[in-house]
């Protein structure tokens, strides 16, 4: 089965000692992780494949290689591109089709929001322009001591416009440091990170960090899917609604959910002191 | 009148010291104020009686014993009430079920954040599940040094439904901590509490913390309860709208508002150097 | 040019040092800084003048005099003014007279907001009040130690009305926080005003705040200004519409703006090693 | 148990021949059924008992008496109630109180919409004020030709605050017509109300009309109560919300209701050439 | 005070026999009353005025001469003005400046709709473009039997951006009938403009017209201003937010509104069978 | 070209007298046209493809045989599929394997909606459920005379999921009749359809209204393609957002839109009378 998760850029593997956890890497050290366009499309499969996978429950993302998550976009791959390529002289059209561009990318991106299952993304090294966008998708960010941080698009002339700008604001509570980093592209570390809530905990280095991550996922695998997934989700509902639409959204996901055996063998499991099993999902 | 706030599990006392400040606590400490749905349904007379009660203009809310705040929902009596008692097996009508019997626990924690009057709440020990949900629902939270935090619901195969996943997010701006806490159901100390900003203050035990709300409950309560209960209006409506519906909505209250005659009472009185009194609400 | 920004209590300047960035300055040093009528209305001119002058590319706003930023509304001018001069009896009707005003007030603040270009306020000494509803409304926030904070609406038994109760809860992510310094009036100091995210950073006096604020100002005027503006754009946008909507803005935007010829400047300057020039916006 | 339903000013009835259908009627025709307090409040009883009562899967609401279904508020009695029995005199003060007795009445008419069941209005005579209130929260409006339909309250010097302004244009698909009949108070009949979709049909009298609601309510009585909530409940929710959060609630709703037996109850039915019949809710 | 009002595209009276309403005229019956930029600035400072101008109490919107209520946008001015003269080559900065205008342009169309007073507009003749955008704002839609209707603007090549796409479908219940005349532009009559609602009803000609604006505005006029004015505002904020929301907002409009001694004016008027008369707002 | 819109269910095609019109059939006649899985699939492959297909500005969307435009969902054939072969009992794991599946299915639908161009149904015969979803999200209906029209879902024990509930209330200005075709199943026929707002016009037959389909989509498609899309997008946005939001969106997208060449080819097109062209998009 494992082919069906065969990438170029990506690798993707499901270790054995940890039990219903899936690590997707991606795997360009030699550019640095910079993604080139049929990488996001690739990430995007994957996420949504590992969506419904059943043997799945956690799902660890980090970057192979020692000096980068990801440099981001890969710029001199993108100029030569679509805007090069581009032979449309009428701004109205080109704008048809930048507006469909960005809107594919940012759909890949939010793949990995929409996955039904937890994402820890292990951060190192450069993590820069589309390596924020991405690890505002995820759901825990950990980091290593020597990550460099950046929202580098106005360095480059243009706002950012796959994620970060949207998401950022809701993933930190301290606005006014979010529209400093992002209106001056200045790199921040780990440290700062950690002080400001984008990171929830900075380890030794890249190794000490992916092995954070994959304890943390396996501990959120080793929960009731139902009322893992069910949580992920309702949480992100509830970001974008109002209390009230979070509680009328949640009395409805709960009417299903609430109906699980999980309840049942996760209460006994409780009065016998032993790990529960839950059913696939 | 001190009767018509009677009720086995919740004490509400009137302290001759604190003017206009109300202190409800929960009181079934043999079980660690455990919640049965007789309490919940209290709960929300309680506060709503509060809410129009011209003597209150504060409220402190509290645990008995020295053990816990509250260890959330009495799982025991639960397993043993609605769903054990459910003969129904079409899945759709047990949802139905499910679904009004959330939604009635809900209006219930709901209820102690519609209270016009600012709460305190004064936490310590055990204060887990529905001791979360509870507290997002107040205005300011408090803790002894010993309390153990704990979004526990996913340990019990269900994802929080009666105000957590929904309100935590928007009390708290680390939102990876946020997912983090929830999706392992892992317990957290005072001191991290303090750190993620999910409470205001950390105190050496219950009493002292008990101390501290009431000294905070009667700050608030020296002030014009007109201008207190606009604030607390206002800024529960700005939470879940736009700057711009917030705004709009401000001008709207504040246009009969700010006829009140506490303007030129609190104006006096500060040009006298003298403490103001203020009209009954 | 400069005589068009001339106004009696405002100062503002293109300090020659700072290519691009105008200096605004609070002048009413003997009244603390306090705000008659004129003030606002002159400011929300001269914001939404520089919104659109293309010499400015960011924004510094300071208050002069060593004492304060500014302590607010001028209550005593208020008080002969509106209320006192307002011969109706008929509740309704001053509720209308009340609520245009409260609107036109609003709208002078959110001119700041509204205002295209970067705004970094500098505060000091006193920043009560307004001064809070204004710097909200700024993107960053700088402070002196000697700072004085204070949400004092309530002592003066009325709810902050043109800005502070909707937006401050969306700058800092602490709301147990804003709940309690909004519905106490208690004051706080630069310290504590970074802990919790309110300002970025903290600098021993009002100079030296100011002179951070310049090179902050600096540093994002030299940035491409159509990806500068169009990264506060999205970011106001997407704090007040769910992740999905701002994505979908966002698209749209850069459908436009990614046509500028500021992304081969940028990227030609990065390979080259020089600063890059912009045309002017 | 029909005395469960026993109230001063309304009759309940369960008729035999229209199984599942409880009939409401408004029984106060010596006043034209003209609402004073109590009688808000036990329609608000009466709607939420019947929401849940498993014996019913269909209302029909009407109003005693020949010549009106209500006139509305009994002004004469709230004018001797609220407002002239208070005694204050703090504008800010007595806003309180008329928000808290608009929030209660308002919550009353909102019950009949939240009731799970469909509602089908029988309109006659007078149905002016809260009448078009009440009737804007129902599901579908019936009318005999004799109506007379009037948002009278401008002609009392007041906008109408019970829902008729939030739901009117939603429920009728001509906002310039709404404009009209709200600003100008004046009165319109039975065709008028045909024409612009207020009402669904028009019948030679009240008792033609009753009937032939009594028919539809029995028509979609006879449907499955899991399809028939359900549809209810979606519609409703979509009509406040986008056209994507409507479609994202309507899929969690059906992943418990699809599970129902009543699905394969009605395809065998169908096959069968039967009528189904359905367990209860 | 006329002079207040003069402009010299727009004439502004205050008829004698219709107290309390103002007629505001398009007054450039040579051109077909085609919009040059001074004009719809001039018509934002004219409702502006007119919303707090206590003598007036509803308002009549008519053009002048026989043959166009307005043709709209004066094309040949308006490409002869921004597009041309604008020399700059940067479509990003071009977007700018363009989205500058076209947002200035909306505001003073939303002037009308933000008038705190109805306004009534006599349509006849030539009504195409910018006179649908305007007549969107409006609150009721009276048209000549010659009106000649047309969303025009795809005819020259642009999506319609001053109202029509964001007011029309929320005006007409007929989303269909919405998409096919704005994605046409074909042009339709008064029958068919009522028939899908879009005008509240037919007069023989302009001047038949007119007259019965002023019969409905002076009907409007003649009831107690804060009720109207109130009426008007709730509908228009609850077109705009869930019905929740629009019951909320109503309730503390109400809290002051209903303070005013017009509701006893109006009963007591009611009672006594006379014209009430009241105070001005 | 062609053979990329192979399918086996459907037939594309480009006629060559309607310039930039597609045509797509559904083609399963002996079945009524019931859709089974793999059509809603290719569904959205076809109108994703025409979304960004040059050669096509207005599509034109139709079912093959005289009986039925189709039944809606093939019900023998989904009552063997997904529930059938589903052999989990945990009600939870049921619902996410439902509602994945709702979620799927609805976005196939959803694809007609966002598809960039207009899309005009021709509706004849049976058209019931699906078809109901189906045409909602096409901006403009016609039926022929024969049409049997019917929200079928409550029917066979469901509520519908995948469209109708969210879309029909905002497509036809009359929720009285929603609700009550909705919630009864009960059929209609052409003319209450036109009567209603649901279609634009009724036709003879199958072939005249497809003739009529196609003449309104060449209408549509002689126009600027930018103008006409840009039309489509700003009217689907206004429909789920307030005026205000409407608005912004608005300036944003014409702020490039606007730079196109079509507006002077359409200006010198309509001087010089003859038939604009305007570049592919």
């Amino acid at each position: 089965m494992a082919d069906n998760y065969s990438f170029e850029y990506f690798t993707v593997q499901f270790p054995a000692n940890h039990q219903y956890v899936a690590h997707v890497e991606i795997n360009r050290p030699e550019r640095l992780n910079a993604f080139i366009e049929v990488m996001w499309e690739n990430m995007a499969q994957i996420f949504n494949k590992l969506s419904s996978d059943p043997r799945v429950r956690a799902i660890v993302l980090s970057g192979a290689g020692e000096r980068a998550f990801t440099t981001g976009l890969d710029v001199k791959a993108a100029s030569e591109g679509l805007l090069s390529s581009d032979t449309k002289t009428d701004p109205a059209r080109k704008a048809v089709d930048l507006r469909r561009h960005i809107t594919a990318f940012q759909d890949c991106v939010t793949a990995v929001e929409r996955c039904e299952k937890p994402v820890i993304v292990a951060l190192h090294g450069f993590s820069l322009g589309l390596g924020i966008d991405l690890s505002t998708a995820t759901d825990v960010r950990l980091c290593a001591r020597d990550t460099r941080f950046g929202v580098k698009e106005v360095d480059i002339g243009l706002a950012a416009d796959v994620g970060t700008l949207s998401r950022l604001p809701k993933v930190v509570g301290n606005y006014g440091w979010v529209k400093e980093v992002a209106l001056t592209a200045r790199e921040f570390g780990a440290e700062e990170a950690l002080r400001v809530g984008f990171v929830n905990a900075v380890y030794d280095n890249r190794e000490a960090t992916i092995a954070a991550a994959f304890k943390l996922a396996s501990l959120m695998a080793s929960k009731s899917p139902v009322a893992v997934q069910g949580t992920k989700e309702i949480l992100n509902f509830s970001r974008d609604h109002s209390v009230q639409d979070g509680l009328r959204y949640t009395s409805v996901w709960n009417s299903a959910a609430l109906q699980t055996q999980d309840v049942s063998a996760a209460l006994l499991s409780g009065l016998q002191k032993r790990t529960p099993t839950f059913e696939k999902l």
